[in-house]
């Protein structure tokens, strides 16, 4: 039976079944208000991302300070399979120092949109394209790859966009960029864009998402249906602002999508870990809600939820937290409990209680659970008590018609 | 000038500019892993979001406890201006308790999908079609709102879902409501759906969407594109699992695409305290990375985004800090820093320096921003002594001769 979560059939230039990630923790995530990531931690984190399986790294431009450079070519060495990157402005300037630090390949920027060219870098498209053949034309000619990206490229002219596409490809640019530099783009604007960038160029398109507006893994997948190749992610999303398409929620819409190709190709058990390295580096707790290791992303609470997690979890669950190395947790000590769960955890207590004093033990929870928080503690001594005191007369019907009683001892 | 981040002109059923919503802290909410709210605290949680402006307010079936039943007679009482719905299952049992309780409307659910049906409930869709046009008519003949949902709408048969909705049309439900129950439906795979269900149905559409695979705010964007009219949300997005649709992620979409609409209904600086509100009561902190209110939602950190931010905040800003009552931020003290917002920072501290003396003084920062991680006093005492020593002399050409010297004395 097909996937239908997988690829859409009428895309047919998707690559949701063949999506590379670069993986850009040490150049946005850089950018994050806490990062400050001493030499040890930068290589600590490279070489957890390489274990992960991601296809590239990019670092932070090596003229950004001296320690970046040095940086840049102490990870450059560590022999990884990822391929590295680093990320440079369209000029000569940064090209020449990026090319010697021994990196896989350059990804250059340059701001289009008309607020960019005004009051950023002041200059015009042919100034722009210009600057950008020089420079492509440079790095290749040092047999690294490149990569050319707008920035901003939702609220550039798209005339001026495809054109420039256009020019860099035909020199044999290794990929074009797309990068919603400020979080506006939607899901059907991205799916629009990359089609008709798609048209154009004949080489990989990349896209780069903020999360403003909280659509960056979204936007991610829909790049990915109408053929973008290459995702931009970082750990937990950290980067400028709050930042860009977090590896672990692109993970999760990925393997709803092709599970085979996402365990096949990347260590989703090392994902906890990985979060942990980067929330520990940059000071910052993972988020409750972060998708797979939130500590409630696989709790199940409310009754009917339990009940049919309980008979078949793929009831309530996308996703399969053994997938992660994690487990998944049916809460039960809690008012909107639901008699099949507390039955579960009778089982569980190798108690031997009806159906029907599983009902009666459950609606003494619920009471109970009315008038304040209960833990797994209060609910097993719950069902204890109410299992103790079945046992004098071993008579079950005697005991089930003294429900009053009992709810006024609990 | 139109807004390109509007809605989209070809999208003529769109309610992007006539949204509502269903706020259901107090009902989705209550089914997070952490949520126990007293009477008190809920009274508290809904009288705030009536003052925010939510439409709707859902909360906890009156039969899941008894508590439950009366709390939900208490907020029927306060007279808020936001309807007050119960969400209970499709059964006669929990209609007959729930048109009781003083509420302004009863949204019912039953699973449709063959997991459910099969794991959850034991139903057939006749059967279920059946028990909706009894508990509809039920609730209907009281004088208050009902609004029919199928469960884990994306993972039901297509045919089964538009028979069910189009009787349920049929016989006058005031609103049908879509599921993502579990998480799994990207953004193209709604707007299918939403827009079939349209062309189908003459009632108002509601959608729920679970953020399992990081999608809820750009499915809820996407649904409005096709024609829904009300979203589910909750505060911080709380819920089962790792939640539902954000009420403030879905605001920041929102205002990017209509900021009058938004801004003339919801009380957005509010969202802030409610958001805290809601985190304390269930002893959560906010994400580091939430939409507008994560501590870094307006920081500006890379050289060459607070140069373009310093002379116009909209280069990197979809978002205006100040709609929410918050304020942008530049953050300077770091190896990332340029003279742009360092130079800005001198203006700040009321000192004189030429732009070739801001460069200077940034290379400066920068230098020790490569050993460790700076703060402002750090940046200040470095500015204030350069400038320091620029005065015995008063003349900037002589000192300017001397870089070397005074990168020593850092």
């Amino acid at each position: 039976m097909s996937n239908p979560y997988g690829p859409n059939p009428g895309d047919y230039l998707s690559n949701v079944r063949s999506f590379q990630l670069i993986e850009s923790t040490l150049r946005e995530g850089e950018q994050f208000a806490n990062a400050f990531f001493s030499t040890e931690k930068k290589i600590e984190i490279a070489k957890a991302l390489d274990d992960f399986g991601v296809d590239y790294i990019e670092l932070t431009s090596p003229v950004a300070s001296e320690q970046s450079r040095l940086d840049c070519e102490a990870i450059c060495k560590l022999g990884l399979k990822a391929k590295i990157l680093t990320h440079i402005r369209c000029h000569m300037d940064d090209a020449r120092v990026a090319v010697e630090t021994g990196v896989d390949g350059v990804d250059v920027v340059i701001g289009t949109s008309s607020f960019l060219r005004e009051y950023s870098h002041g200059k015009d498209m042919s100034y722009i394209t210009n600057s950008a053949v020089e420079v492509i034309e440079f790095v290749k000619s040092k047999g690294i790859e490149i990569r050319f990206s707008s920035e901003d490229s939702f609220r550039s002219d798209i005339v001026d966009l495809l054109n420039i596409y256009r020019t860099v490809d035909k020199i044999g640019v290794n990929r074009v960029g797309i990068a919603d530099t400020v979080g506006c783009a939607n899901p059907r604007q991205v799916y629009e864009l990359v089609k008709t960038l798609k048209s154009v160029v004949s080489c990989d398109i990349e896209c780069h998402f903020h999360n403003d507006t909280g659509c960056a893994i979204a936007n991610a997948y829909t790049a990915l249906e109408a053929g973008a190749k290459l995702i931009d992610v970082s750990v937990l999303g950290i980067g400028e602002r709050n930042g860009i398409t977090p590896l672990g929620g692109l993970m999760a819409r990925m393997i709803a999508a092709d599970r085979e190709y996402v365990l096949g190709k990347y260590k989703l058990h090392k994902l906890r870990d990985l979060e942990n390295l980067v929330a520990d580096a940059v000071q910052v707790n993972v988020p409750f809600n972060n998708p797979i290791t939130g500590f409630c992303a696989f709790t199940h609470k409310a009754g009917i939820h339990a009940k049919a997690i309980l008979a078949n979890p793929s009831t309530y669950e996308i996703l399969n937290p053994a997938d992660f190395g994690l487990t998944r947790y049916i809460h039960f000590a809690n008012r909107l409990t639901g008699w099949n769960a507390i039955k579960s955890r009778v089982d569980q207590l190798n108690l031997n209680l009806t159906d029907d004093q599983c009902k009666e033990v459950t609606a003494k929870i619920k009471l109970m659970g009315d008038i304040r928080p209960l833990n797994i503690d209060d609910v097993d001594s719950i069902i204890k008590d109410f299992h103790a005191d079945l046992k004098p007369s071993e008579d079950k019907s005697e005991q089930s018609e003294e429900p009053e009683v009992k709810k006024q001892k609990v």
